[in-house]
């Protein structure tokens, strides 16, 4: 499989447009070598006209056939072999075995989906017989299925150039519905794209699916993700990326004269909270837990914990001298593009320049490379209290500790949150008396809620929620990972009497 | 039961506005005697505060105590006996027959709710062992159940003073779900919706609710609609009204710092598709039927048919010569409000005004009463295609036949249709061999696709769809009837890790 740096229009390759981009190795500081060639308004109506006629074949496909694509895909992605694992690195700087894992996940990911719509049940179908002689009025047949919305444009995500990209969960969970996906591919890892493209495309036409269930536009362009999100025959977007992003795209899709539904996934800062008797228990063993989290993929998850809560007195001291010195472990990493240091350095110098934040731990970044070291700051809860910049998330291994008065501090603190992904409490048996009220509190903030763990590692399952109250995603009632996360993407429809042969 | 006109605020009576109301007697043409002091800010602000509060305690409830709740209210409101029949008829015009009907049907929906969550099974927990073993990385217990979102506002609908309103299917399905509620009463019938507050702030009392679990705002006012939408201690809206109201409501809380569900059901067409095999066989009976669903109510429902499409040829000159006799049968009927029969008249007006609209049944109106004629009009499929304008909704009993030259242009006519909440096919099996794309075009129209039937009569039951596409309800992946209308308001969380105990 060669890149050609061309855009997937349905099952053709097309480079009509006269805007290209290079994606970089961060870990070498120099461009990659192949030219992107940025989508034309022309290519993207060519795809969105493609997938529509795609819908109406593919979205009445039995379940079974679907599923062989979906397992198609993932075995086309393993076909790839060591292509995809070079070129995951070159586009990321991530290692190897980092590449290696996200493969597995991905291709997790289709199986699952596959095999959750082999069979119907996933469509929780509900069926009321008639009840000609009910009084006063007979009741009618219903059947209650669900089916799937149309077209759908994924956002492939920086920091997942498998997982939460071209072939990542939003698309498969689509694909799954019965959705045509277009993905714009992250300007970052446009080659990583291609390649999982190229398998989307091959297993495709393997598995006989219409021309343009599937597409992949190249593209560094705001104005082309907004022309992508606000096209007509678009009716649904899986976005997972920045809250900026996000809230940019998501007043684009208002602006349509059809709103459709937008999930979107925008970063959080995951607060854990330590309770006293896990800090007088454990306090090493709890500090080496939240370091490993806190620097896991150089910090560049979405369930990083940006937010370590504790209160005065006790070992809590010793509990932060504890961290400081697991961090210190810690190499200079590899962040993703040199965009991102630059990113995670002034997000981190703007909390750090706020009056009140002390810094424990940081590092000079040299300005000509991509690594960064971790960092970590400490405020009082008061202080915390007074300016909402403190929330802001720092993408990358960055921690602020806040140091609360008591427990009531501690729950204000709590309470001063915007919605999270996850939130964690660190708690022995010895605290379980102060806890009741925090657990409260942090339950109607996150969508998952973590006990004596830390929130990085992400499991793809039934029983996940990955989203959680605003900003944390769109919109809490949906989650974006695991089964959960096809229903984004179907609407319920009744039948009223209908006979069985049409059905 | 005395109606002051006051708002309830929680369980306190309030009338700290200047501003006043009453309501309209239709059939006798007067205005009722009672005067509904406007809430003011202050006081919306009280009720939000005290919902806020009440949710805590209210959401964390069990199920069973919630459900002795919804059906206290069920039982307050058949104890309002005879009063809330008669209030009812005087703010509405509608007969007692539909008074008690829809009585009948609101007290249904909440006790369907009380036994729904009288189980936990709603929740639809999904617990995954942890796997302590596994490899490369040990699983964690996982449990996913679902929580409410917080304070919900409802609106109540002009046409549907019970069972859509200060009690109705929105306040159930929110209360079930753990969500305390905060009403704006609609101007047109305050007196019924002050009298089923009473009945369910005394089922609150007795069955010792948190105060604030529910308060009923009066108010005309667009203002105070949208300083509730926009309040931020509201967490969901349920919406049911026009859709030029709910496009207006859902702008306000696109504007909010922080977006939350808004569930707008907002108005339909309901096309029905007559094949010619139907009318061959049925013209009188079907033309019967329709002509039926069309005046049910004086064409006061979202499901009211307002767009029936035929082809060319065979009796189909017969089936709309039925019709239109049939309809001659309806007596003048009253509409709800002076104000219903205007817009009614108007928007009927602006589809018969459009070239190429042939009336084929009016009625002259005298502008002194609020009595209204069914209509019926007629306008070729070509003609159709040509002009939105014949989409709008006329809400009363009128409809427009589109006379299609075939069966292609018959698809075209539905594929050029907005969402719409319903929509019916009428064949027998000598045109089954026609409508294979037909069924496939329409059902990416409807919510709710019905088989030689009419779309009014909504089940209230588990395979109830109420809602579909953009712009019959703001969202299509929900239903506001039926089991369905819990899952507006809650949303998943997943214990990550958590010891029984604390669960």
């Amino acid at each position: 499989m060669v890149i050609t740096g061309k855009n997937f229009i349905g099952n053709q390759l097309s480079a009509k447009g006269s805007e290209s981009y290079k994606t970089y190795n961060p870990s070498k500081n120099i461009d990659n070598e192949t030219v992107y060639v940025e989508a034309t308004t022309e290519e993207l109506d060519e795809a969105a006209a493609l997938a529509e006629t795609a819908f109406i074949t593919y979205s009445e496909m039995p379940g079974v056939k679907r599923a062989a694509f979906l397992n198609a895909i993932a075995d086309e992605i393993l076909n790839l072999g060591t292509a995809l694992v070079d070129i995951y690195c070159e586009e990321t700087g991530l290692p190897e075995g980092r590449a290696l894992g996200e493969r597995g996940r991905t291709v997790f990911q289709l199986q699952l989906f596959a095999k959750m719509i082999a069979s119907e049940d996933w469509r929780n179908i509900v069926s009321e017989k008639a009840l000609p002689e009910r009084t006063p009025l007979p009741k009618p047949s219903l059947q209650k299925t669900h089916i799937p919305l149309g077209p759908i444009a994924v956002f492939g995500a920086s920091n997942f150039p498998l997982a939460y990209s071209t072939a990542g969960g939003d698309t498969a969970s689509a694909l799954a519905a019965g959705c045509p996906v277009i993905v714009k591919s992250h300007p970052m890892h446009s080659g990583t794209g291609a390649l999982v493209a190229s398998a989307i495309l091959k297993a495709a036409e393997d598995t006989e699916m219409p021309n343009g269930v599937f597409s992949n536009i190249n593209s560094k362009s705001y104005a082309r993700a907004h022309a992508l999100v606000s096209h007509p025959k678009i009716k649904g977007v899986g976005f997972t990326g920045s809250f900026l992003g996000g809230s940019s795209l998501q007043e684009s899709v208002w602006k349509r004269e059809e709103p459709i539904p937008f999930f979107a996934e925008m970063g959080s800062i995951n607060p854990i909270a330590i309770m006293p008797g896990s800090i007088a228990e454990n306090h090493k063993e709890v500090a080496q837990k939240i370091a490993g989290s806190m620097v896991l993929g150089v910090g560049q998850f979405c369930t990083q914990p940006g937010l370590i809560l504790v209160m005065e007195g006790g070992k809590t001291d010793d509990f932060i001298e504890a961290l400081e010195i697991a961090l210190s472990k810690t190499e200079q990493q590899c962040m993703i593009h040199p965009n991102l240091k630059q990113n995670y350095i002034q997000q981190s110098d703007k909390i750090n320049d706020l009056n009140g934040t002390k810094v424990i731990k940081t590092g000079r970044e040299i300005p000509d490379d991509t690594f960064v070291y971790p960092k970590l700051s400490l405020v009082s809860g008061d202080q915390f209290l007074k300016d909402t910049k403190y929330q802001e998330e720092v993408f990358g291994p960055f921690s602020l500790i806040v140091k609360c008065k008591n427990t009531k501090e501690l729950e204000a603190v709590t309470h001063s949150l915007k919605g999270q992904l996850t939130g964690s409490i660190f708690a022995q048996p010895s605290d379980y008396g102060l806890i009741t009220p925090l657990i409260q509190i942090m339950k109607s903030k996150v969508g998952r809620f973590l006990f004596n763990d830390v929130p990085t590692g992400v499991e793809v399952s039934d029983a996940m929620t990955h989203g959680g109250p605003f900003p944390a995603a769109s919109d809490s009632r949906f989650s974006a990972v695991g089964h959960g996360a096809i229903y984004r993407w179907v609407r319920p429809i009744t039948y009223q009497n209908w006979p069985e042969e049409l059905l």
